[in-house]
């Protein structure tokens, strides 16, 4: 948590910083820790780990269930169904540029991709599976996965470590670059229309770019509080409040209703919004924030135009081969 | 049921035929019917449409979640889980190579690829739809499906029977070819081991092939009796009879326990076995078929060789793109 905690610390200047992030084109490759660096063999194997519905207790629900890479990253869904049709209270963020992320999670209790990976595969309600050990036995008699992780990390490799360090260097990869607020940034004035860019100019005059700036539109400051402002009318509605984010994990006076700053790429693709998916329309969720976060009441123009903008941050979505999942020959596990 | 009922009707005929069939390879194409010639175009919409969840009502179930081609084509659950954790009684067919089965379903109700699409999306354990006219206003609502059905079918021309023609064209590519099998059928005489030969033989000798013959180990004859005779040992452990197969569907004496005759092709990666998916390996599968169909009790070296030999009908997965599922912009169904 000490990562957590020192970022928590910065959020204090977030509300000072400038917009100096205006115009921040996505970075086409992402930065990756010291002790898992990026490699072709881990790549492969995280690709074929992420979409594995074995690591789950009934074989239902691989990583790309909830944070399906076919559909903007996530499930489109308020919260996520895990094994036997069990939901959380959360919905699913998008793995599409969470590399980006400083912390994951909503509530940021994750201080790295790695650390993420390994969270729901034991979750009751996610994944479902008892432990790692488990995991990794089943891992142990897929005869199939043993030549990947020789590959990716070497002989008798096969543990919650590699897995999860796979699965983390295999996200690095999930990039949306050239949407078209990333060809405006690069120099190309057409690439957004007339709406969109006043949409982008109310973004900044309202004050959005203090929490959602930078290329991946998530910072300067991880954490937010959210809502701010209170609103009866909209709390009765949404029930944004039920859930205490960051404060959940720490337990920490201070830490009430701090969530991570989510990511503004690809948000046309991921209703619904919020971190308890309540609000099912784009629109809504932008004139919900301009009320809570900034006090604004934007009128359905004003709206239409911000919506516009965030849909240039749409991005192209890389190709990517269907992995074949490493056979059990003859056996099952269910 | 016309066409169901012609087949059944050839099953008399099965035990006289001879084994002119040993020895086919796989076809690297599946006939398509006249009414759905397969195109590139309908083949990309109905790889779309086969992994989208939003064909189903808590947008969590896809044609792939339980034919899962990334996983031998089926889910290796004894039965699989539909919408909301629910399960039925029967294993998921893999999909892999479906386009050489003459009907479809364990009980052979679907005489098409095209009609057998149609079923799960509305089935209230499956994929949960109410009907298909609350599927193809789904995909109306989805921008991006208009075009590529505009390609695959011309214009306004989103509707069910495009849909399950569009699946069925697909699935029609899905063929496991280069099998060990394959290359021996071909001329290669080293492709499969003395073992996996002598497993071969024993299939033949022991009658197997009366059933499981032709290049996708699925007739002559379409339907079969399962259990030919009772055991009830086995049928106290397994439950085989509680299913009466295609009596299920037309409640016809003569009709009990008939059941489509499973392809043998990639069986090594589909357990666990049998219509209720109550066996967990495939050598017990050998025995248990050997005593229930052909009344031999096979010994553990008689039972190694024959999965040997199965082993052999694994084959190449050809190569797929993920599907990019069309955005719903700022929209969510759920």
């Amino acid at each position: 948590m000490s990562k957590i905690r020192s970022i928590v610390s910065a959020i204090a200047l977030a509300s000072s910083v400038s917009v100096a992030s205006a115009w921040e084109a996505l970075p086409t490759t992402a930065p990756a820790p010291a002790n898992n660096p990026t490699t072709a063999e881990k790549v492969e194997l995280g690709r074929i780990l992420y979409h594995d519905p074995r690591l789950s207790s009934t074989g239902t629900v691989s990583c790309a269930s909830c944070h399906n890479t076919m559909l903007g990253g996530e499930d489109n869904r308020p919260n996520s169904m895990g094994v036997n049709g069990q939901t959380g209270g959360r919905s699913a963020p998008t793995v599409w540029n969470s590399a980006f992320n400083e912390v994951q999670f909503w509530d940021g209790r994750a201080a790295s991709l790695e650390d993420q990976a390994a969270g729901p595969v034991t979750n009751p309600i996610e994944m479902g599976m008892k432990n790692w050990d488990d995991v990794v036995a089943r891992l142990k008699s897929i005869d199939g996965y043993q030549p990947y992780f020789e590959k990716a990390f070497g002989k008798n490799s096969i543990s919650k470590d590699n897995a999860t360090k796979a699965i983390a260097a295999y996200e690095r990869t999930l990039i949306t670059p050239n949407s078209a607020y990333d060809k405006f940034a690069k120099g190309d004035k057409k690439a957004l229309s007339e709406q969109q860019i006043r949409g982008f100019n109310k973004v900044v005059e309202l004050g959005c770019t203090g929490c959602h700036s930078g290329p991946a539109f998530n910072g300067p400051g991880t954490f937010q509080k959210f809502p701010v402002t209170s609103n009866p009318y909209l709390e009765k509605k949404y029930q944004f409040s039920k859930d205490k984010g960051l404060f959940e994990v720490t337990g920490k006076s201070g830490d009430e209703h701090l969530f991570k700053v989510p990511t503004l790429r690809n948000i046309a693709l991921t209703a619904p919004y919020f971190h308890n998916g309540s609000v099912k329309t784009l629109e809504s969720a932008v004139k919900i924030m301009a009320k809570l976060q900034l006090g604004a009441t934007l009128n359905d123009a004003e709206a239409a135009d911000i919506v516009a903008f965030l849909n240039g941050l749409t991005g192209e979505f890389p190709k990517q081969e269907m992995p074949v999942l490493p056979g059990t020959p003859g056996t099952s596990f269910y």
